[in-house]
């Protein structure tokens, strides 16, 4: 369920949505009434059916009821707000579950770059991309910061089949010109580079003028796999166009070093022109990223799993986003982010990335249940205070909405029920109860079978999201 | 499919299973006779067909085929030993996914206490067992290693539900009588633990004489839990008896300074009559179930994540082994195990064990998948050499089914597939391949929704299996 919507909606039953960092609002009995445009126009804690909608709402809103839709949740549905991938790798879906033993560098070379050029074919990229969003779609993903691959055909392709199944979309052509780059996969030159991502911003332009849905993302790899040349195009490139940036952030420790190597304060001064600036950043990866322009409020940062304080610091001031993606960081032996830290100490936004395929799985609320594990490996190899480091279930799912949303740009828009804010929602069944209670036996039990836990109910709203929205992470059927 | 077959059986197709740790074995083609008692009596690696066995294998057995019954798997079928959870709380199921934000020792007064006591009553009880072991079958679990609870009634209606659904099963009535233990739930003294597990292992021996598929198991419920008279009296019941025990050890460093100040030098000294035993043990965690001859060839230790060096030699001597349980590890932050060094460097056997509901999940694939994630935090926390500390595909999946046959006793009987082992197996779909190679678009995608990652077709086996057999753990239906 996303935007378009023809006709008024009144959607009745019960909504759950973050309504602060660590807070979960539990809206029963409750009504949300939708315009033609897809608006939230009203959000009505007292208005549980039809009868009283009629009674109220409807005349409050001036509505005919003739002219409304009527959605109403059942018995152990909920709405949520749809959730948003805020790093997702279109073009290397097919791998995703493949578990290498390898390392992030390593991985590129032998997983992913054959993958990716491979795709300059339209037939395989429409198979592979038409599934990525069709998957993401059944996992509740209504919003998702793509990386395409360097080919613009396909990229563009991207953007239409997004357009199409209409999922909200930041899609990126993917920039890479270093010599890190294999000869098959790379552009030919900064300035190639520049003019295939201007291409795509243009064919995205055409395709969906308001950027209602799709919009174009400036996308430099990584670091390593960027010429300062082509860094410094791109910053300009996104200053002149106003668009988003995503890039990877200090995932693993070889790279940071590789970094560190390609990029000594010499490079930075001779690239920039700016010797204070190059020294003042020391080389570290974030003081790259600034020292092009690369760093702004509209930048997505792909893990940030071993920044250090002043690059926190540098990231904070410049807004700078974080896209924390638990699942790619434990397959690929990363590191363990201290997203709590990263949030309440250093004030940057957060949100979930799935990283396909560094990450196994397509599903936001896969990524949700490994950050709150992931948050416990961080606490027990804190040197103190780890308790602080836990992430709960109730901010996984804030980090899955609310916080994604400001990741993409997109705060005050989707990721809550708020009037004013987009209709951009799932609904999520929490499947059948497990009998009665009292009730029992092996033989009451037809159907539920899906999931890795059981309702029996008996427990509160609370527990009930824990068990079948944190861990039965299975798509829904579309 | 567990044991009991009435006819003889000769199932046809592709057959995988675990070689060695690091090994899996692809049999396609081939053809595994089993004979009229469940017995595996040939594995025929050039019989793919029926007309292939006229020929060549139902003349070598002196088989008639009127007397068999004949079990092709499909296209993207394969059969794959059953798995073995070697630990796991029935009793706890309910609670399954309910995150806490406490550690062990809260968590067991605040969510498992209560519910635990509540299953006196047969009708919840009857109700919470039926589920957990539908939905263990569900997810391939022929064979478990049980916690029930304190009380004798419900205990054996455990071990008589197991025997219904025809799941092999140790099923142990929980011993608990020390001051840890809440007043509502507990043993009124040594001697009345030891009582009500005496009824337990006559009742079962009752319901199954041969004990060919539910045993009792000596459950002490962990050291602080208990007396050391209590301790006592079990390790000698297991000794008399000849019954494997299970038990907790060193899951979390609160519990294991705990285990220290309960049962110091002195006290250890006092209960055994022996000195000398105590103070060599130093009132190790493991030294303590030594001390009362709880650390057997039989025993099962479940979680083993903070071992000290002592510890592990104590524990490799007397063949006891470690049921590994990284879903609740994580979830409780009790830490991460070093799973390949206690199996490589100390040679202890290790299997998995989902630990409901301190895991989240009831799934042996789930653990499996979790196991391979906490390997790879273990390996960026090693000081150095942290590379063999990841634990791959195929090594996960041998735990889950070598490596807990193992654990449970139940080594040459059941976890793969040899000639004398019992057929104990489970046939697993790998799902619709999505569309076919040079295929495409959206339209092409009608069913095969399941799970996280989608087959596209060009994948090696081993990929498939990783992709499909660890990422996608939502259960069978049944």
């Amino acid at each position: 369920m996303t935007a378009s919507t023809a006709k008024r909606k009144l959607f009745l039953g019960t909504f759950v949505h973050s309504k602060a960092l660590s807070e979960l609002e539990y809206l029963h009995d409750s009504a949300i009434a939708v315009d033609e445009t897809g608006k939230i126009v009203a959000v009505d804690k007292d208005c549980g059916d039809l009868a009283k909608a009629r009674e109220t709402l409807l005349p409050r809103l001036g509505w005919n009821e003739a002219d409304v839709e009527f959605v109403q949740s059942k018995d152990g549905e909920f709405f949520f707000p749809g959730f948003i991938d805020t790093h997702i790798h279109a073009s290397q879906y097919p791998n995703a579950g493949i578990f290498g033993s390898s390392t992030l560098l390593d991985w590129l070379n032998t997983y992913t770059f054959p993958l990716e050029s491979s795709l300059a074919d339209p037939v395989k990229a429409r198979r592979v991309y038409a599934r990525v969003i069709r998957k993401t779609l059944a996992h509740g993903t209504t919003c998702a910061a793509y990386y395409a691959t360097i080919n613009v055909e396909t990229t563009n392709l991207l953007a239409d089949l997004c357009l199409t199944a209409g999922q909200r979309a930041l899609v990126g052509r993917v920039c890479m010109d270093s010599a890190l780059s294999p000869d098959f996969y790379k552009d030919a030159s900064p300035e190639a580079g520049e003019e295939a991502t201007r291409k795509c911003i243009a064919y995205i332009k055409q395709v969906d003028p308001n950027m209602d849905l799709v919009r174009p993302i400036i996308t430099p790899r990584f670091a390593p796999a960027c010429s300062a040349e082509l860094m410094k195009r791109l910053g300009k490139l996104a200053e002149e166009e106003n668009l988003p940036i995503q890039t990877h952030i200090s995932e693993n420790k070889n790279e940071i070093a590789l970094v560190k190597e390609l990029f000594p304060p010499a490079v930075l001064a001779r690239a920039t022109g700016d010797e204070s600036l190059a020294k003042q950043h020391e080389s570290t990866y974030a003081g790259v990223y600034d020292a092009f322009g690369l760093l702004t409020s509209r930048t997505i940062l792909a893990h940030g799993v071993h920044l250090t304080p002043s690059e926190l610091k540098l990231i904070a001031d410049r807004g700078a986003t974080i896209s924390h993606c638990p699942c790619s960081n434990s397959s690929l032996a990363s590191g363990a982010a201290p997203i709590r830290r990263l949030l309440l100490d250093h004030g940057i936004p957060v949100g979930l990335g799935t990283d396909v395929s560094g990450g196994y799985s397509a599903s936001i609320l896969e990524a949700a249940r490994e950050a709150v594990l992931v948050s416990r490996h961080v606490c027990f190899n804190a040197p103190r205070d780890g308790e602080r480091d836990k992430l709960s279930v109730e901010e996984v799912l804030w980090l899955a909405t609310r916080g994604g949303a400001r990741v993409v740009g997109l705060e005050g828009k989707v990721g809550a029920f708020e009037e004013g804010m987009e209709w951009d929602a799932q609904l999520v069944s929490l499947g059948r109860v497990v009998g009665e209670e009292g009730d029992g036996g092996m033989e009451d039990e037809v159907e539920g079978e899906r999931g890795n836990v059981d309702v029996f109910g008996w427990e509160s709203w609370p527990d009930r999201i824990a068990k079948r929205h944190i861990c039965a992470t299975q798509p829904n059927p579309t």
